[in-house]
């Protein structure tokens, strides 16, 4: 079994759990400083998560101090819950010699066990950062926003028939997978996308995000998603859990309830699915 | 006219120059320290060129000390050089509620002039980019890479037609500038799909990388990038302007004079086309 995939499972295997939290900071949301609201989150959910998601994004808008927390945040999860998989959702992109760097910066640099990808300019781009066998590469196969369609669901001719857009780069993706380390992320809010891209992916692990805030169907996506041995899939929450309450002396406690919640859901719908997990 | 494409125009006009020089450090071919050596390149190229583009993959590659070298550069170029556009190469892309961050990121705290963006996604998700009405936000349509055709030149339906991926994005991209500051990126490694793209997109600025060291065709790509009234073009090269010399005495006179001969080449070439410019 690949490195990464193994890790993964390691990390779902000992908490029960297949939930990731995005931490996703909003200054404007958050009772207390960034630092201490993500110890707070990390504290009140460790043993309730396999993955922590920060997506950089949230982390660059604040400029220098964001990345200083950004540090901290990954360093405190690795120091209270060595386990977890930090999932870097960055969505980077470019030409290979590019990729190269943004590889570096990702793995290297900050550490992340794993990252989301834009395969726009090809599988050849993407190799710098496949051949970080030990990590997981998420390649962004069908997006959770409402104007997803727009490109993904074109009918393209490929290999003499006319799937879907977000289904070829599914088949490519599978194609790709030389290293192991490929996996996928189809939003929540698309479940029948999702079954088309199980169907063309087994065994390959995929990142489910938009549950909570952006109304992602869990019971669909959980059907839907889970692969026929072992379940395969990261159900991802961010705002629904981080922002739970806002007051400072609950919002941890909070954030644990919803992720509680999600976990349990998604094991209840796996038992009824016949999933022998966890 | 919308401002960015005036203050384009006005970096393009003072200089007569199309060029962009994409500042993209690698520690292992730098002479001297990074600042110093940005430093040296903007100081012997400034009154060459129209646009410096620091690919910010290059920048997170070196951590911490990488990110505070890209802040003293943009610090550097607004100081001895006003006039220059800063074109932030980052290939952004997410679902909109996070592009509204990255947005604040590039515009607000790097404080870019323009940026490039990945439109995966579609063109709801790209809004929180377009609204900035006097940044630019290259659109990245046809990648410069080997691998680019692998999605990029398939034939969708769309429209009652069969075009390209990457000719369907042009369009799209055509459609969404209703603040005017939408651009594009092209390759000039594929002058045909370029010449595609501008009669698909008449009047918008086109970005056209990989002149130098990837290989670039600069004739064809000026002849097929400008546009009828106006050149309308930025063509940018790294890699074969920064490191022309590896000599720290030399470094930047080296990189002048391949700047230089970058900038008269184009000139010469849009000259023989019968455009009046500069």
């Amino acid at each position: 079994m690949n490195p990464f995939l193994q890790r993964l499972s390691d990390a779902c295997n000992a908490t029960g759990s297949l939930v990731s939290i995005g931490l996703d900071p909003d200054p404007e949301r958050m009772p207390v400083e960034i630092i201490d609201f993500n110890k707070g989150i990390i504290d009140a959910t460790k043993d309730l998560v396999c993955t922590y998601k920060p997506n950089l994004a949230f982390y660059e808008a604040l400029g220098m101090p964001g990345l200083e927390a950004l540090r901290k945040t990954i360093d405190y999860i690795r120091e209270v819950a060595p386990e977890v998989i930090i999932l870097g959702d960055a969505k980077r992109g470019d030409i290979a010699s590019t990729n190269a760097a943004y590889a570096k910066a990702l793995f290297d640099v900050w550490g992340f066990d794993a990252i989301t990808v834009n395969a726009f300019a090809g599988g050849e781009s993407l190799e710098p950062f496949f051949k970080y066998e030990d990590k997981g590469v998420f390649v962004w196969c069908r997006s959770s926003n409402p104007g997803s369609q727009e490109f993904q669901d074109l009918r393209v001719s490929a290999d003499g028939q006319e799937p879907r857009f977000y289904e070829w780069m599914a088949e490519r993706s599978r194609e790709w997978n030389t290293h192991g380390n490929v996996c996928l992320v189809v939003g929540a809010t698309y479940p029948d996308q999702l079954s088309v891209v199980r169907e063309r992916c087994p065994g390959m692990p995929v990142l489910i995000p938009a549950i909570g805030a952006q109304g992602g169907d869990l019971e669909n996506s959980v059907k839907f998603g889970m692969d026929s041995e072992y379940p395969n899939i990261i159900i991802n929450s961010s705002r629904s859990v981080l922002y739970a309450s806002s007051d400072k002396d609950d919002f941890a406690q909070a954030a644990r309830s919803v992720a509680q919640n999600l976990r349990d859901n998604i094991n209840r719908i796996l038992k009824l699915e016949g999933m022998k997990w966890p």
